[in-house]
């Protein structure tokens, strides 16, 4: 058969580098690509326990179908945990998902026709990118610094390219793991209210913190609801659970409450209370600490073997929290030219390209140091180094 | 804030039927509305024992996020029962979804452009009419008998209308539970190869057969892809976890591998290994078994008391299985009207224009049997059987 597929899929196509990548499935590959918490960091034994609670008190409920917004006690805990940041919701403003993905997915379905711009700050997540296109979504992007990105350069953006969203992740970007300053989260909260443009708020490591100091969410200077916030319990509980959520005020939220409704009724009833029940009854606090003091050593551990052993001119950040560090070769190099070698040699990473929608990154590469043992990560480092050598030497 | 929503869901809102139903929620009225399976069936303590397993050996993979199309063992249990059901596929042809909902949404995505057509059954499952709608199609409807969708109608409506796809519920149709027969099935995928048209085989319930003979799915028949089977495990299992399928040969495949992707990167690693282990290790022909005689007794109890108890001039379908009566009343009665008497009354059900696109069902219900015991379903049928006396008598 030859199927007639709608317009914006006829050119849907696997990445290149996504197939490079496939080879770094492989157990004797030193994965630096991936975006892979530990998991023998993962609470299996809470987590067991709580699922056992759950279904083992003869409530078929936890099984049954569900509301599409959410099971209310999460709801309720979510929305406590969001006015410890700053963000004063109730629990009617907490909208279950998917994990963040889907929360990308709805807003990009309830605010993008074909052809709508989306701001991005420059480099930006790939997932985000992945659903603005499905969605055929033209892309400004906005340069960044060391604190985040620059208000000046979104205000002329938003002027000029009357964008239907803009998409950050203010805390520990990926992929460079930079954090927004506070002065730039006022600066941002400010301009979305004064263009009336919804700037998408996605933050699912704000909890990996493991340096300085914890800065309120961009969300916290929003009274108007033009900062829409997403987190997520995947870096924290778990990604295999997927189970996210976005804060919503009313308006929007009956809008994604109709789109999540369509798109899947709601999110497992299983994996809402059994999470739920997880974050009620275990030491919750212990386990982030737990994770914080790990990620701290693997970063620290990346970062130490780069100093050391990558060739002079090589740039890299060394984030305060989150997954990843952003590696910047000097100009003329190609990482992506360099992911068949670095194969070869069985470490691998992302290319920066992938993080650029519209251009750029050719020269730069992120590394995930979450997800490899502090060994494998000296080890992973020293190949890439070696091959660093050979092409700068 | 004032958001400025795209276009497509400017109009998006809550039904008024659904804000009816609503009320229906409260403990003290007696539902017939909603399409929920009986709680009391699900099989509690073997999920338990199963998601026991699979957390408690150290092995924390159900936990991480795992590949798009799903977890590999379950790919091949499903590819195992496709073949017991004459659909010749094998693991790779197998896509996991959150339900057979968003198994249509991905496939809406995929073949719908704005103001292409969408050929269904007359009536049809809402949940399908809500999700082609928020892609923009049009719809042209098809009517059926006893014996399903009547094939010169059909194409007639392929030559005239040209759609991208068409939409089928074959066995235990939602909402009139009626099944197609053999020869239709033969027809209707002849049909599709010959017009080159995707057909969507919905197949939710068919292991809900209560009584007559087994039909080989839809999918059966095509040997070219033109079917598209979905299913879910959400009326064996537990909808609760939504978890459903999809069967695509390898060039569909790879697109909806790319669309879920950026939909929400897997369905639940929890759910799947849970899930999956629950089907290996239990009795699963015996609950089914148990599931078929109590729905079955339902249906008999439901249908015995209409006979009973509603005026003459009111027709009744009274299927082989799944979850469903469909009523029609004398023309000129409107279901919809007398659903405010109804709740009053303590009594709901779903009003028969929610299943037509293009307008009609007026004087048509849908019954769900398979949520309510025997004994509130004699009482429910009482009190709508006084409703109609009242209007008809």
């Amino acid at each position: 058969m030859d199927y007639a597929f709608a317009q914006r899929v006829r050119e849907m196509r696997s990445s290149a580098i996504r197939e490079i990548l496939k080879v770094t499935e492989r157990p004797e590959v030193i994965s630096f690509a991936g975006g892979l918490p530990a998991p023998e960091l993962f609470p299996l034994e809470d987590v067991r326990r709580a699922v056992n609670e759950v279904l083992g008190n003869g409530d078929p409920s936890a099984l049954q179908y569900s509301s599409t917004e959410g099971y209310p006690p999460l709801r309720e805990y979510i929305a406590e945990t969001m006015r410890l940041k700053e963000i004063g919701v109730g629990p009617n403003e907490v909208l279950l998902t998917n994990g963040s993905q889907q929360a990308l997915d709805l807003l990009a379905k309830l605010f993008l026709d074909p052809g709508d711009t989306v701001i991005l700050q420059r480099p930006s997540y790939l997932g985000a990118i992945q659903v603005f296109s499905s969605y055929e979504a033209r892309f400004v992007t906005v340069g960044a610094d060391a604190e985040g990105v620059i208000p000046e350069s979104l205000e002329q953006a938003i002027r000029e390219a009357h964008p239907k969203l803009i998409y950050l992740t203010p805390t520990f970007a990926n992929p460079t793991g930079e954090t927004m300053s506070l002065k730039r989260r006022q600066a941002v909260a400010g301009l979305a209210a004064e263009y009336g443009v919804p700037v998408i708020e996605d933050d699912p490591y704000s909890e990996l913190r493991f340096s300085g100091e914890v800065l309120p969410p961009l969300a916290s200077f929003d009274q108007n609801g033009w900062v829409i916030y997403l987190s997520t319990f995947s870096k924290t509980v778990a990604p295999g659970m997927r189970l996210g959520w976005i804060i919503a005020q009313p308006d929007l939220m009956s809008k994604l409450v109709l789109a999540k409704q369509g798109t899947d009724l709601h999110t497992s009833s299983f994996v809402q209370r059994t999470v739920h029940q997880y974050l009620v009854t275990s030491d919750v606090t212990g386990h982030l600490g737990r994770i914080r003091v790990e990620y701290g050593r693997r970063r620290d551990t990346m970062a130490d073997a780069i100093r050391r052993t990558f060739p002079a001119g090589v740039h890299w950040t060394e984030p305060e929290g989150g997954m990843f560090l952003w590696v910047t070769l000097p100009m003329g190099l190609d990482a992506v030219d360099m992911l068949h070698e670095a194969v070869e040699e069985k470490v691998a990473y992302v290319p920066g390209i992938s993080f650029f929608p519209n251009g750029g990154g050719e020269n730069c590469l992120r590394l995930n140091f979450s997800n490899s043992t502090p060994a494998l990560i000296e080890d992973g480092v020293k190949r890439l180094a070696g091959l660093l050598a050979r092409r700068m030497g």
